[in-house]
C-alpha cells in the first residue's frame, strides 16, 4: 500500500532528507508486509507501487513515538498526593508504596482495563511503541502478574509493548529495614519468575530506594537472567546511578535530572542512552535535566513520558516534546528525534523510530504541516491518524 | 432533561457544595429550555424532573471553560518565528505585523475556515464560551471583516462567541512613524465601522504598541461607542497598563506578567478582573504572572488561552489550568474556578461559568473522577462530552 499526499515526511534519517529529521516535502511511503518498502519524493515513486492508498491530504507524517519509559501497570490513582505537592509538599519515593498497596488489591481485570485504557490513550496520542515496567507489585506473584498483564496488551490495535522487570522499584513495607533481604528476593526468586516475561531489568537507584551495591546486584542478576539493563538514575539528587549505568553498559539511564560533568562524560563515553522525562520534572516542579550538556557531549538523548500515577500521569509524547523545547532547551527537531529514533535507541531497537525501508510502518499523521507544531501547539490533540505495521490503528473523528 | 450519574459535580458556587468549586458528589443536573433548572444530590432529585436523560457513568462534570482572551481570526502561521524564539531570539510585538500581512491577504473563506477549525478545537477541549478579538486587519475594512467572520462563528455547535474590537493591536506598517494618526483612525472611522459588531474595545498598551495617552484615547472612544473595556497590560515589562485599567474601570486587564504592588492594589481596588495567560508565558519563556499576589490582594483572577499564532498557539484550557498550577502557584480548585467563573467575570457575564439554576446549561463532562485531573493529567485529552445549552455539542469517540 501507499501513504501519499504527505506534505512533509520526517524520516528521522538525515541521509534521506533535510535537517536532523531528514525531511522530504511532497513525499510518499510505500508499505509492504507491514514494513516500509520505499520512501521518497512522490515524483520519484517507482512504478507498480500498488493501488491501495491512504491520501493524508498534505499533512505531515513522522515516525510513531517510541515511549521508552512508562509505568502503566498499577491500581488506584494519587490525585490527592498530586494536589498536596502543588501545595508545597516535596516529592519522595514514598508515594510509590500507596500505589503498591492499591495494585496488590486490584484484580487482574482491573489492572488489564486500566493499562488498556492508558495504552489506548498513548496510541491515540501517536505512540506506536511503548516500554512498560512492572514495579508496583513487589512480590514474586504480583510482579509476574503485572508482566502477564503487559503481555496481554500486545494486540495490533495498541502500541508495540516492550516489557521491563522493575522488582527493585522500592523496598516494600513488609521488608522495611531489611532491604538486602528484599534485594536477594529480587535477584533470585523474583527474577526466576519474571525474566521469562520481560526483555529488560531496571532498578531505582536513589536515596530512599536502592543504593549502589544493591542496584549493582539487581542489574548483575538481571543480566545473568538474560535481560538488557536500564536504570532510574539521578532523579532526586546527584548520586551513583549514571556512573553505574556506564560501568555496567546499561542500554539506557533514565531521569538524569541531576548530573555532574563526570556523569555526563561517563554516559556519553559508554554509549548509554540518556532518557529524559521532562513531564515528570514538570509535574514535580523539579529542575530540568541538562539536555543541552548531554547533547553537546555527544550522548544519544531519548524523551519519554514516565507515565505513572504519582509524578507524571500523562501518556502524551506531544506534551513531552513541547516541554523538552521549553524547559530542556532542545530544538523541535532534536525533541522529535529524541521521542522517536531516540526512544528506539533506548530500547535497543533498529526497526522502529524512523520511516526508512525495513522499519515497521508505524506512522503518525499530524493534523499540522510540520513536526514543529508538536511544540508550537501545546496541549492540542494533533493526531490525525496512527498506523501500526501499515494498518490504521486510529483515525481522529 | 437530566444529566445524571455524575460522580462529582463542580458547580462553581461554594454555597452549593464543598470547597471553592462547590462540589457535590453523586449529583444530577436538571435542564429546562437550555438553562440549568436544578442541581443537587441525586437522592434529592425533585419528582417529575423529566425522562430524557444523559447518564455520564460516574464521571466528573464542571462548567464549560470560559476562555476570555483569544485572537482566533488570522491568516497564516508563525511556526518559524516560534522555532527561532526557541533558539534564543526574544519576543517583541513585531511578529504581529507578519500575521497582519497574511490576514489582509486571506480571503473571507480562508479566515472562516481557520477560525472555525480553532473554535471547533476549543469546543472539543471543553470551551463553551470564547472571547474573540479582531486586531490582525488594522484597516477599517479588514477589522470589520474580521468581526463579521467572528459573528459567523455563532452557531450551536461551537462555543458562544463574544467579540472584541482590537484595532489598536499594533501600529500597522503604513502608519509607521504616525502612530497618533493611526489612533485617530481607530477612534473615529474604525470604531464607527466596528462598534456595531463588537461588545468590547481592547488596546495593546505596551512599549512597541501604544503608550498611555494613546491607549486612554482608544478606550475612551470605545466607551463612547458603547463598548465595554479590556486591555493588554504589563505583558513585556512594567508599565502603565494595569493602572490605566483601574483608572478607566476596565472589566479586565490581561497578561499582567510584570506588576508592582501598587499595580496589584489598583486592580484589586477597582474590581478589574486579572486575566492571566500562562500558556503565552510558557510559549515565550516569560516569567510567570504574580497570580498568588493577585489572589492574596483579593483580585478576581481569570485564566485564558491567548490563542494566537505568535505567542500561544493553543486552544487548550486544560493545558492552561495545568500550567497555572505548575507555573503560577494556583491550586487546581483556584485554576478551574479562574478558567470558568473567572472567565465569565472577565466578560461581565452572569449566566455562564457556573452550574447553577438560571445559567446556560454549558457543561464539560470529563473522562476523569475530578477536576484535579485537568492538572494531574497534563496533555491528555480528557473531554468525554461537551453540552452547550443542554444539547450535546461534542462527544469523544
Amino acid at each position: 500500500m501507499l501513504v501519499d499526499g504527505i506534505g512533509l515526511l520526517a524520516t528521522g534519517d538525515p541521509q534521506r532528507g533535510a535537517g536532523p529529521l531528514g525531511t522530504i516535502p511532497d513525499a510518499t511511503v510505500v508499505i509492504d508486509g507491514g514494513r516500509v518498502a520505499w520512501v521518497g519524493p512522490s515524483r520519484s515513486l517507482p512504478e507498480a507501487a500498488g493501488e491501495d492508498r491512504l491520501d493524508v491530504g498534505g499533512r505531515c507524517v513522522l515516525p510513531g513515538f517510541v515511549d521508552a519509559h512508562t509505568h502503566l501497570l498499577f491500581g488506584g490513582e494519587r490525585a490527592e498526593e498530586f494536589a498536596a505537592r502543588l501545595a508545597g509538599h516535596p516529592y519522595t519515593a514514598g508515594g510509590i508504596r500507596d500505589t503498591v498497596a492499591a495494585t496488590r488489591a486490584a484484580t487482574d481485570d482491573e489492572l488489564r482495563r486500566s493499562a488498556g485504557r492508558l495504552a489506548t490513550e498513548a496510541l491515540r496520542g501517536g505512540t506506536t511503541t511503548l516500554e512498560v515496567k512492572s514495579g508496583y507489585g513487589l512480590t514474586v506473584d504480583d510482579e509476574r502478574r503485572l508482566l502477564e498483564v503487559a503481555a496481554g496488551l500486545e494486540t495490533p490495535g495498541l502500541p508495540r509493548v516492550h516489557r521491563t522487570f522493575l522488582g527493585a522499584h522500592v523496598v516494600p513495607p513488609e521488608y522495611a529495614g531489611r532491604a538486602d533481604d528484599y534485594v536477594t528476593l529480587v535477584c533470585d526468586a523474583m527474577l526466576d519468575a519474571c525474566a521469562p516475561l520481560a526483555a529488560w531489568c531496571d532498578v531505582f537507584c536513589e536515596q530512599g530506594a536502592f543504593d549502589t551495591e544493591q542496584s549493582r546486584a539487581v542489574l548483575y542478576a538481571g543480566k545473568e537472567h538474560g535481560l538488557g539493563l536500564r536504570i532510574h538514575a539521578n532523579q532526586l539528587g546527584r548520586g551513583p546511578g549514571a556512573r553505574l549505568a556506564a560501568e555496567l553498559g546499561a542500554t539506557s539511564a533514565d531521569h538524569l535530572t541531576h548530573l555532574t560533568d563526570d556523569d555526563i562524560a561517563a554516559l556519553a563515553g559508554a554509549g548509554v542512552v540518556a532518557t529524559l522525562l521532562p513531564a515528570a520534572e514538570f509535574c514535580t516542579g523539579s529542575p530540568p535535566a541538562p539536555a543541552r550538556r548531554l547533547l553537546d557531549a555527544g550522548a544519544t538523548v531519548a524523551l519519554a513520558s514516565d507515565c505513572n500515577p504519582g509524578t507524571s500521569y500523562t501518556t502524551s509524547m506531544a506534551l513531552v516534546v513541547a516541554l523538552a523545547c521549553r524547559t530542556l532547551g532542545m530544538t523541535p527537531d532534536e525533541a522529535v528525534h529524541a521521542a522517536t529514533a531516540g526512544g528506539a535507541a533506548a530500547l535497543g531497537l533498529d526497526d522502529v523510530g524512523r520511516v526508512v525501508p525495513g522499519h515497521h510502518a508505524d506512522l503518525l499523521v499530524l493534523n499540522a504541516p510540520s513536526p514543529v507544531h508538536l511544540a508550537y501547539r501545546p496541549g492540542v490533540p494533533l493526531t490525525w491518524a496512527v498506523l501500526r505495521a501499515g494498518a490504521e490503528a486510529w483515525r481522529a473523528p
